[in-house]
């Protein structure tokens, strides 16, 4: 079920795709589109075009293929009679659930729960994912306010013209760098590019600075230390001082590694001293998994990094999970129906594909070779940077999830396209990052074919 | 593919629905739960249970399933190798859309475009929809204001931190009653019930009252057009003092007939001379057809039956249509990649499903269907509650998008209970309302089925 190596035969995009991209261009804007794919001979870790190239793919849908393109044991699911009316039949979940729900959230999702949350809400997407995990935020937040979980009168009669009370004066702290999603209250974490954020409202909410660390991190233990103690101390006035201006801050949202931000890490002692802070001011903590979960840092969640039992009140996912959703401490809760609710509230169909792609990476070890794989690739990017001295540099990354800086955007750019015209799809981040999000199925063999072309890339430049 | 009635075994919840609820409630809150469903022997305009009983289905997921339970046509799809492929390699359609795909959306979405637009982006729900169909406007609002599309080095320094002129302070002009969704933007412009909105931050923005009509509308014609004509000053005004306000209304977001908030309907000139005023004050006009759309009215859209050709600048839709998304006019694209974007940009299997279903729209006449099924509705909606005027008023609707009254919420509550007892499927809406949503193939076999029951259920109270 995979191809034994890239096959190159235009340049890319090739004229089928400009051909594409040009009808495409009729309807909508096209600006982004990179290539028009041929899904159906993809396979693996090779994302085929429809000009017939075959590439070796590092980018997996912005990181949201678990195993690869076609997977057999997912190609396989549909032959089941029962599986086809999943797939048709899309329910309104939150008040007509199919009877095979619970059990297959428990197959599923409750399989792979963060350590203390034993809750799960599905969604559809990253953003629906996180906009909800704000509102669960913010009723608790108000629920312990009040003392009770009884909206007052002037509660209910304000919120209907967006009115405080009713429609508190509450905020969320997020971290410059910080990537959330794009809807209007998830736009309001988000701090990564200003074209995400420009000529869109948004509200009046603390940011604080996320940790700019030098890698490799051993090497800068000192200095790192001393850069996650300002940022956490900036956390905490921020805290301090929405209180003062009448806005509390009900939740901190924050990825283990910000991703789109430019694959910014930092420390275990961070993230349990930033969650100390949450539980000594009141606010909840909310770890965003959205891009790092999944298995791609070499555990389920790249929370199980930090060794916490308690890494926080909520956990949102999607992309390589499929279905969006989040997990939740059992608080978090909301105390009444049609408080978090939308008329799909995820995707049945998705989960089916989800319990059998937990069942590949158990059955197949594939956190074990992402370890493996990601210590290959990472060593990889050192020994590179140390030809390369001057165009690449800070090579960092956990599991298979690592990024390396170019000297400049320009060049990243270049070295995009050069590599993917070799038959390597690779995605940028942050101002001049290039990230490696490979699927799942990703092994030592796939890296060592990787680092060979990228390695003639270079030469080249 | 349909059975020749209801059938019921037990009550409804019946006793495997109260098992699988307490278990399900261990996961998630379970308040909205109406029973579980086998997805798999439901059919056509009936959904089974898991005690094995058979519901006509007027309700039909939130009005988001089209062609009924397990469509022929639909299943059939799935026997085919390139759709396996289509759904189980969820691509990243905004850099590396499908071979297929600017054909497929000139199949599915564009050959049912509303009049005036030709451009078309998919999203996943019709919250994404509209938070996305805001976010094209806001932009179209600035880049107007500015008079060029180049934001300032200001604007991107101020839009990091959520701040203005990057994060500017326009609004969103929304109607009282009206729902568009339960994300943070979304939300601002949802006025229908309380528990949707309360301890939920929120913006500033301006909202007017929707003509409260009085039904049927022949009668109360001068009234209802005083009532309209107060609404209109109202939105004017509104427009007005925000933009002095210093919170300019950069669109106008309306649905055809408020559904969520009680199925009130509104005039074609009422529509009209909104969007009238829309032009004359340089504000986007935005129709919502998230429940609407589809084929429900007797027409696809329910704009069409405004009768105009620039009904407005943009449609967005979902639930029916499986995927969600909107179409817009040329000037509302945005001018650059990356604005309007996220990760998944909607689910080329949800378009598949589409194609299929316009087919079956088309080559069964399924518009004319309901157009007649609608006015069996409504007639004998008429005779009940001339039979029931203790119980019921209002009867209004369009095609089978109607809807009754009820003289308070408790007797509403109680009759929906007691019909579905009978194997009846109801909705409510509103403060007291009671929706019908069938699918498009409900026939008027089925009208008087579903009249007989209720009629019983009436006879009873
Ligand atoms: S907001 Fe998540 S699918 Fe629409």
């Amino acid at each position: 079920c995979d191809y034994d190596g890239p096959a190159m035969k235009t340049q890319v995009p090739g004229p089928r795709s400009q051909e594409l991209t040009k009808q495409l261009g009729e309807i909508q804007n096209v600006g982004a589109v990179n290539f028009f794919c041929n899904y159906n001979e993809s396979r693996g870790n090779y994302l085929v075009d429809v000009d017939g190239n075959r590439m070796l793919d590092l980018y997996t849908q912005i990181s949201s293929i678990p195993l690869g393109y076609n997977h057999p044991a997912l190609i396989k699911l549909m032959a089941h009679p029962d599986n086809l009316s999943t797939i048709v039949n899309r329910p309104a979940l939150g008040i007509l659930p199919p009877g095979n729900f619970p059990e297959k959230l428990m197959e599923s999702l409750l399989s792979v729960a963060p350590s203390g949350m034993t809750r799960v809400q599905t969604m559809a997407c990253g953003s629906c994912s996180n906009e909800n995990a704000y509102k669960a935020m913010f009723i608790w937040y108000r629920n312990k306010e009040r003392g009770h979980n009884t909206p007052s009168a002037e509660d209910l009669s304000s919120c209907m013209v967006n009115q405080g009370p009713g429609c508190p004066d509450l905020s969320i702290l997020s971290f410059m760098g910080g990537f959330h999603g794009r809807t209007l209250g998830c736009l309001a974490t988000t701090h990564s590019k200003a074209i995400h954020k420009v000529d869109v409202p948004s509200l009046d909410w603390p940011i604080a600075p996320f940790p700019k660390l030098k890698y490799p991190l051993e090497e800068f233990a000192r200095e790192n230390a001393q850069e996650e103690a300002r940022c956490l101390e900036e956390a905490e006035d921020q805290i301090v001082k929405w209180r003062h201006k009448g806005k509390p801050v009900a939740g901190i949202v924050i990825e283990p590694i910000q991703a789109e931000g430019g694959d910014n890490h930092a420390s275990p002692e961070f993230f349990k001293s930033l969650r100390n802070i949450a539980r000594k001011h009141g606010c909840a903590f909310h770890v965003d998994e959205v891009q790092t979960g999944g298995g791609c840092t070499g555990k389920f969640w790249a929370h199980e990094h930090w060794g916490m039992d308690d890494p926080g009140d909520i956990v949102s996912f999607s992309k390589k999970l499929l279905t969006g959703g989040f997990y939740h401490k059992n608080e978090l809760q909301a105390d009444q129906p049609y408080r978090i609710f939308n008329t799909w509230m995820g995707d049945p169909s998705k989960n089916l594909f989800l319990t059998e792609v937990l069942n590949v990476i158990r059955t197949e070890n594939l956190l074990e070779e992402v370890t493996r794989s990601g210590k290959a690739l990472l060593n990889g990017l050192y020994e590179l940077q140390t030809q390369y001295p001057g165009i690449l540099s800070r090579a960092r990354g956990q599991g298979t999830f690592c990024a390396i800086d170019v000297c400049d955007d320009a060049t990243r750019t270049s070295i995009i396209l050069k590599a993917r015209n070799k038959g390597v799809v690779l995605g940028g981040c942050g101002d001049r990052s290039i990230r490696f999000r490979p699927a799942l199925v990703f092994k030592e063999y796939h890296v060592h074919l990787f680092l060979n072309i990228f390695n003639d890339v270079l030469a080249q430049h």
